[in-house]
């Protein structure tokens, strides 16, 4: 039995493993389909953002040299030379000694090199603005292409698109965003005893919740989901299954059944597919060590833990960074994951040489902290995923944690 | 001018006004639709799981007391009853001295109290198993109902649904959930000068950013986007905006227009209104002072702040989660933040009295940890938050953070 687990390899070594799958194609969308979607080539300004000066608060466009050493015991007097409403586009330059009354976004004149705000003047009747504050030039204001030059990068190949980076893309009229294709996840569960969840199921059985759950943490990573349904456990149904989700999918994920022989003919299956490599038999990790993973075709085949909550775990930790590397995140299995601090609440036994992960439920301390609790049951169970908020990390070289010890949760 | 601001509120008292809206009414959708969507009810399990109990590792079924004292030099010997394939339903009860083999997930006889691992085992031929460890009652099985008990609440309302909860769900056979219906956000920007980002500016005006960025950070609270168009700075035009939106959706999210004037405007646009209160007109936040809440007929008109990233800002910290509110989940004030650890890379100032919310970059140092480095940049323009990963909060009560401590960072 042991024979399954011979080469076991260590996390960091998986996603070396992971990351020399190439991302998937370019392709073309609407900058509102770009949403969560990674950049396949450098965005270049078209243009100039903004296109000329603007102020940025409401004010007095001024040249700076006027208000020089102006403050409120020895103001600065000047011109009001005209007031500039928000779509005024002024051409004639500033004189010296002259203002101009703008609003937040108002085009500013040649010549004006500064705005002095609002609060820091008064208006004193018959043309006379009155200067509390000394300016320096670029005060208050943006300078044409301060926010994007023509012509050069602002948005990097490989990054996803946030909301920050859509706003940049729609300042820039930029409506069609090269982006990498999302991965299509073909999700097959493996198993005599499996119904489908609309099944009831007969003595014997149960209904198969991986699937599902699976095809959640697949589409929380941004892929498409195709259900494969449920395959028996015999070599031949298994292997025309994966062969089938190959052709129809970039990632097969393959769950349940945790037991040797089921594994075993999981293995089976991938060395009689054509064009098929087993890359990964084992991790160095808890929960986890029971992975498989293939080459076929030059597409992934998993085969993850058949433990319910197992096989979450390694699609959160390592399935969910692949599917986002698919997509063309350049950094995804090296962005830090969203995680909170947490003071744990009890000692936590490890195996050296064994990386492992701990549900803990996070609670809230009477003085404002996280407090984690480990979600203690078994591996079987579905209910321990359910009870936890995140996953605590014990480092392969570590015997375990001790309570009161401050660590990072990452959050599930 | 100051009078817009004379009853500046905390982000607290903020977050108490939002959390008085109730949350969207109830709705049944599909396990497969309900990913994201938080719970309307608590859900109670309609049976027990597992209906029976299951082995939970390869190995013998026993009965605990014939395995007493067993060890490597000392073995119990048991007789071969059987095997239990994965989809075998035994109802005879297991005589004392003997075992059944089975695999993960087999369902156990009665009067079999625990399962001896494989690993542990020696076949000895001719009918004998060797038991080479002890066994206590329980031991590497699930009893019948430990999962989830028949009538018990499994799920509490309130509760997001994630892969986990689908899983459960999916084991239950629960297909259809009582859900909380989905926020829809009216999207209306605001200013003479603003453009479409899908039309070429005339010299003077710019493209709406904000409606797009913000539709992009309502998608990812889970609502759905109204985009309502650009209203001119017009207090008729407004009115007639706010009020169709109102009718709409369920949330209304004013930006564009940063000047004075234009935030005059909308609160004068929402005084006209018929059952209309502004609620907030001011925060003692940066970025954010300039933040406007009201309920309109039971719905919440926001204006936010006029400058994008300030705008961006206001909807990460307060606007998601209160559409997350909206949708149902209990926790959407004060479940913790997915954030970072990092080193600050310099010195921040900030006001007393003031909360500030810092735009940071991160960066791996060559230890492996994160640093922070605050992004300069006027308000006004959009790269500030494209460059940013996160935020740093500086309290109230503080003048600055030091460069060298160690922040939170939340992410963006």
């Amino acid at each position: 039995m042991e024979k399954a687990f011979l080469e076991l390899i260590s996390s960091q070594r998986f996603r070396e493993v992971l990351a020399g799958f190439p991302p998937l194609a370019e392709e073309t969308v609407a900058l509102d389909e770009a949403l969560g979607r990674c950049l396949a080539r450098d965005v270049l300004s078209p243009e100039d953002l903004p296109a000329r000066p603007r102020s940025s608060m409401d004010g007095y466009a001024v040249q700076a040299a006027d208000c020089f050493g102006a403050t409120e015991t020895n103001p600065a007097y000047l011109d009001l030379a005209g007031e500039l409403d928000i779509t005024a586009v002024p051409t004639e330059p500033l004189a010296p000694g002259a203002c101009l009354k703008v609003v937040t976004g108002s085009s500013l004149p040649p010549a004006c090199d500064a705005v002095v705000m609002v609060e820091h003047t008064q208006d004193l009747g018959g043309g006379t603005i009155e200067i509390r504050k000394a300016a320096a030039p670029g005060d208050n204001l943006m300078l044409a292409g301060e926010d994007a030059r023509a012509g050069q990068p602002v948005l990097a190949a490989g990054s996803p698109v946030r909301a920050a980076e859509t706003g940049l893309l729609a300042a820039l009229g930029i409506l069609d965003v090269a982006v990498r294709r999302r991965p299509v996840a073909a999700i097959i569960s493996t198993g005599d005893e499996l119904v489908p969840a609309g099944d009831a199921p007969a003595p014997g059985q149960i209904r198969d919740a991986n699937a599902p759950a699976l095809a959640a943490l697949a589409r929380q990573a941004g892929a498409a989901v195709l259900h494969m349904g449920i395959v028996p456990d015999d070599l031949e149904a298994l292997t025309r299954a994966i062969d089938n989700a190959v052709d129809q999918a970039d990632v097969v994920l393959l769950s349940g059944g945790s037991s040797v022989g089921v594994r075993d003919l999981t293995v089976e299956a991938l060395e009689r597919l054509a064009d098929t490599r087993v890359l990964v038999h084992g991790l160095t990790v808890s929960p986890g060590k029971p992975t498989i993973l293939a080459q076929s075709r030059g597409k992934a085949v998993w085969g993850l833990p058949g433990q319910v909550a197992s096989a979450q775990v390694v699609m959160a930790l390592f399935g969910c960074p692949f599917l986002a590397h698919l997509a063309g995140d350049a950094q995804a299995f090296t962005r830090p994951r969203p995680s909170v601090t947490a003071t744990l609440a009890r000692n936590v036994a490890s195996r050296q040489g064994r990386e492992d992960f701990i549900r803990v439920r996070l609670e809230q301390t009477p003085r404002g902290g996280l407090e984690a609790v480990p979600v203690l049951g078994k591996s079987g169970l579905v209910k321990t995923l359910v009870q936890a908020q995140g996953l605590i990390r014990i480092p392969a070289q570590l015997e375990g944690l001790e309570a009161g010890t401050i660590h990072g949760v990452m959050l599930l």
